[in-house]
């Protein structure tokens, strides 16, 4: 796609930045390349040079997108660990890169490459690292280690369900997700290993 | 909205028809008055008549639409009821249904009333009848009522997901939602009580 013109990093930057500001504000379907132009403050020739057309240059937004994941400080229990990563979660899906994600979800299935993209992209700030669960057994909290990819799948499927549905993700509901239904599963899983 | 010349109810189906099947084979992006005056075989002004503009059309198109939830016969066990609706709503997800809150899931959160019907029409057949809960209760499975509303809550938003990522919804997975998930969030639920 790169032809004999030196290219300008700064400028795809700019590009690729004011593209997933975009889908963020105004969804898939306020995205095309003259918006994109305009918000960029750039020619349309000018994308059209680095990227053969809006699903090319969509896809490579997302690819240089880096959600931004705060540090967790550990917790002196496992419930504890469990809100502070679900919490995590919901701010991340109650700001832009949930916003990111919806407009993400509205290009159609056949754009390619879109649904790993989407997969890649969808706040995933939910993977539970195993330390987690070590330290719930070494404190006796677990009887035996649990299927961690649990929790990654409940709390990101509720939460994203509700950030759809314009429904609130409150403290409230984080701790109902976490009390009523990830620890249950987990004391589950770990009478079944 | 209405003038004084005679509405033809049968041409106001055939739009309202067009409109949901534009908007599951295309999606928001693709959804316009032109493309569905062109499907339902009439004339854009003929549209302009009865609704205002597209987001009026959307939105009396997915008030109009009644979701077919098929019969579920009683089974001789909580997992066998579970299972059964469990199943009911993956089937919906998988069809017609499903493209359909896909597609209203693409209109942006500021289309007045389309949270409402979105809420109203992604597929709800995960809604639990009190009797699956009393029969369990009878046959000594569940020590206690649950709150069954946790079911659809958690049917619901991980089958909806799965399908937004294009993921296989198929009968292992939904014996793994419930046997993994809904039916240890249903036991501490009776523990609780």
């Amino acid at each position: 796609m790169t032809t004999g013109r030196p290219r300008d990093p700064d400028r795809d930057q700019a590009i690729l930045a004011a593209t997933r500001e975009l889908l963020a504000e105004r969804g898939y379907a306020g995205f095309s390349i003259e918006a994109v132009a305009a918000k960029a403050g750039t020619a349309k020739t000018t994308i059209y040079r680095r990227w053969q057309d809006k699903h090319d240059l969509l896809v490579a937004a997302l690819k240089d997108h880096v959600p931004h994941y705060p540090e967790i400080a550990e917790a002196d229990s496992l419930r504890g660990d469990l809100i502070a990563h679900a919490s995590r979660l919901a701010t991340l899906i109650n700001g832009f890169d949930g916003r990111l994600a919806l407009g993400v979800m509205q290009a159609r299935p056949d754009v390619a490459g879109i649904a790993e993209e989407l997969e890649r992209n969808t706040p995933s700030g939910a993977r539970l690292p195993e330390r987690v669960i070590t330290r719930a057994v070494e404190r006796g909290e677990l009887p035996a280690p649990v299927d961690r990819d649990l929790f990654e799948e409940i709390v990101s499927s509720l939460l994203t369900l509700r950030m759809i549905r314009r429904q609130l993700v409150d403290d409230d509901y984080v701790a109902h997700v976490v009390d009523d239904i990830v620890l249950p599963a987990f004391r589950n899983s770990a009478r079944e290993a």
